[in-house]
């Protein structure tokens, strides 16, 4: 999204870097088991697995430390996210989450419908302070 | 949602126990400027307040310390997302947050088309250890 760097200023790798909606968004909470570096292992090579694949927009990702974790993934469709859910290394990726690392998540499949954002350096701008809103012509 | 409790036997209350989609859902991603205690008190607040309002059903919140976090709260409505982010109270504390607390945030709203988990008491079940789905009729 060259142009758009309305939220990104600091750190520029946080927020993603989406286009206009609608897109999609896979909303994955997770409870871990306990602090298995394999299971980082896993996920640093996840994190560098989809970025190559077609249809993905980018993702946002915390974890309270001992508590939930949320990673948000975007992505241009739903056929985008049936693929890597279906992809091999990530099937692979799946199940050993099942049997060894999680103790528990959901997933959420989610059409991103509306999006506005906020940060300090824009509001010299027309905004004024207020946040910036990027809501589709026709939404409300 | 009585009788779905496939994702919340530990801990209980960190998933969203939310009914079957289609429903909304609001993903805020935040980066804060530093650690404020006033932040948490307000944070602390905003929690006690949502449950009260109409339309909500429950929100997953997950912050990275000193980096990323993201809360998604969950609706039945659109209407009731546009109450609660006109809600007085909100208000203020959405304007001290652009004023004092955020360094940038993100907020996009979603309508949750599916959903699946996972969690280890479930692997005796019919699914036998494969997560269970619970997306819609009609969803793919």
């Amino acid at each position: 999204m060259p142009g758009s760097g309305w939220v990104t200023d600091r750190p520029p790798s946080v927020f993603a870097r989406t286009p206009e909606p609608p897109y999609y968004a896979v909303i994955f909470s997770s409870i871990l088991r306990g602090d298995d570096p394999a299971y980082q292992r896993m996920a640093r090579r996840m994190e560098e697995w989809v970025v190559r694949q077609p249809g993905f927009l980018g993702f946002e990702t915390a974890r309270s430390p001992g508590e939930l974790g949320i990673t948000v993934s975007f992505w241009d469709s739903l056929e985008a996210i049936a693929l890597w859910k279906a992809e091999s290394e990530h099937q692979i990726a799946q199940r050993r989450g099942r049997e060894h690392w999680y103790a528990g998540y959901v997933i959420r499949v989610a059409r991103v419908e509306q999006v506005r954002g906020f940060s300090p350096g824009n509001e010299s701008g027309p905004a004024g302070g207020t946040p910036m809103r990027r809501d589709p012509p026709g939404g409300r």
